[in-house]
């Protein structure tokens, strides 16, 4: 007899396509610069950490708090203090498996199919994603060079009210926006908050891209400016500044989050390896880690503009980035971005077409991500030509 | 004005209780001993690793197959061979962030709100409780020291077919079940998979503690008696063989499982660190390691045997386990195990009851899991006395 297993799956459960080698020019995906991955400082503090505690990865969760291992929580909360200005308690962070169980728990808690949450125009396609899997609407608020527009914001929390519906978060990138790379500043943050109090929104502010900033200071969390308490729900990541293969975000919340959070993260706890290692090796080290890293991929980023520049010309307009790993590209001629996935995959590049990282796919058609954190300089220079070439420039 | 974000909560989201600080005598959790953590081979496997392929740490999932770095999925496979005399494809091996990812995984790709599985009547209490958090029905099938009766399956599936219902998996502990830790033989496989196959029912084997095995030989896995193929869905873990703390499990099954898993597995893969640590580590010494463990826990169980003997006499009955790391204890008295739980606690002791660990919470409720893995051999006397006293012997 034979039998066959697709015949039990739950409804909407579909296959993940087979895995498939990389391409030669990836431009996609949140992947760093290998050479500069600190692995002499990481393996230092593996010897160090396991020397010291090593007996206690016998118990789960190191026998400690279910938030995490704790002098990682003490790092994380001391260095959004001297990086971000924000003032947080390490019981008030949750270590995640990366950033992405982190989308992933806020949503499980405050979300249920048929709500609706309100995100920026442009935004992290993996979040649009997970909300339509989730069965959430989700609608966007126009952007500009320092973010979310607060009068759009407003408006759309009124004309949702006015059908009936209160959005259930308001989700923003505010320091090194992906995709748009811009950062905002403290008076729009201030703005934004204000406008979200107001209506009774949670604010879900991910700074997953925070540490990578490059043009200006870095300006205070969302969160930081929430005196009253409550209204923000914060994620970052040590995957953009240290390796994303770890992975290791972390959640900042009141208990009255962090609980409900914790009764659904099922897993027993995150890899405890990976957060005893980061939390010997960054105390003495992410600082300056992180400023060496900023430098190469400013560089970076600035061949890769140089490039769309020399190929692209004037069919191309983009704002040069203040930090992170990607441009955020507009074709002024109307082009559709996705018609050209094909075409450039066969010549080896990869790009995110802007369809997937905008709420409406109609304006997000003719626009780009392109990701430089990953390749070369060489590589970058001959595949923005390549692509330029297969576009038919 | 005061916001409540508890008013924002998904339907069925409730808090986990604040951390406690571990009792004195902890008989509870899939906890090891700490003086058995292979420290030293996991900081040296650590700066090999990280010293001839760190930089790969810049990828997400190492620049490799989204199922796990290969050199793990080719212990794993290798392991199960010559442990197990299971053959395995690499390529049919996920790595998962513990078995207990995998549980989820294997739930959410088979199971909706309103089904039905069969399960064993004492059982991981864990996997009763995310059962229950997704709205699955369960029906429990009687054990002798053998594990599950095959006459029991036949006749539990009969009865949920003529009621209409049509199990999705049969989920078993076969090799050092949890809680009896009773090993099943090639035999009783063989007839349980003939069973499931009949009457075309998936098998979950769960084998999380089947290398902890010490009277006899580890029997071939129901996977490998599956000579038809795609009957079998299997998870294991190096939690139990190494450290708890590391979340590593794996999942083996055929592609046209895997595929969707990977499609649900949305955290951008499990952490890499310690899938390299682990791989670079277990070639040379996953054998000898495991072989000291059981060892120093036949020792504890030996011990913990001797003190319930001691303490509670004849009003205890128990089988020694075949391996693992807890006792099942039945209560011939009749006495309720929950009702001890509070006053145990006060003096410091911890237990799982029963109930908590059985489909029928009556039948289970004269029944008692206690865990030796984690105390010393000494903390193990003292508690089961203190415990003993405490229940009024």
């Amino acid at each position: 007899m034979s039998f066959d297993p697709t015949k039990l799956f739950a409804v909407g459960v579909s296959p993940a396509e087979r895995p498939q080698p990389s391409p030669r020019f990836s431009f996609v995906g949140g992947n760093n610069d290998a050479d500069n991955v600190p692995v002499a400082g990481l393996a230092e503090a593996a010897v160090t950490v396991l020397g010291r505690e090593g007996p206690s990865l016998a118990t789960y969760g190191l026998g400690g708090s279910p938030l995490g291992y704790e002098p990682l929580r003490e790092f994380v909360a001391g260095s959004l203090g001297s990086r971000a200005n924000t003032m947080v308690h390490p019981d008030d962070v949750l270590i995640t498996s990366g950033s992405l169980q982190a989308l992933d728990l806020v949503n499980k808690v405050v979300t249920e199919p048929g709500d609706v949450v309100i995100v920026e125009q442009a935004t992290y396609g993996g979040m649009l994603s997970r909300l339509r899997a989730r069965g959430v609407d989700y609608v966007g608020v126009e952007l500009d060079n320092d973010g979310i527009i607060p009068q759009a914001l407003e408006a759309t929390i009124e004309g949702l009210k006015q059908a009936g519906r209160h959005p259930k978060y308001v989700y923003t990138i505010p320091t090194v926006q992906n995709p748009t790379g811009s950062v905002m500043p403290v008076e729009r943050r201030r703005h934004i908050l204000e406008i979200a109090r107001r209506h009774g929104v949670l604010i879900f502010e991910d700074d997953c891209y925070a540490d990578l900033i490059w043009d200006g200071e870095r300006p205070p969390t969302i969160r930081s400016l929430d005196d009253v308490g409550g209204h923000v729900v914060f994620c970052g990541s040590f995957s953009k500044s240290v390796a994303p293969a770890l992975r290791v975000g972390y959640l900042v919340a009141d208990w009255a989050m962090l609980g409900p959070m914790l009764g659904l993260k099922t897993d027993a706890g995150s890899g405890a390896l990976e957060q005893m290692v980061l939390a010997e090796y960054s105390p003495q080290n992410f600082d300056h880690h992180v400023a060496q890293l900023s430098a190469v991929l400013r560089n970076k980023a600035q061949v890769m503009a140089d490039a769309v520049t020399q190929n692209f010309g004037d069919t191309v307009s983009f704002t040069f980035p203040k930090g992170g790993i990607f441009l955020w590209l507009e074709f002024l001629n109307g082009l559709n971005t996705s018609h050209y996935v094909e075409a450039a995959a066969k010549q080896g590049i990869q790009f995110n077409p802007g369809s997937e990282w905008s709420v409406d796919p109609a304006w997000g058609s003719t626009r780009m991500r392109l990701c430089f954190g990953q390749p070369s300089t060489e590589t970058i220079s001959q595949g923005v030509a390549l692509l330029a070439e297969t576009m038919g420039r």
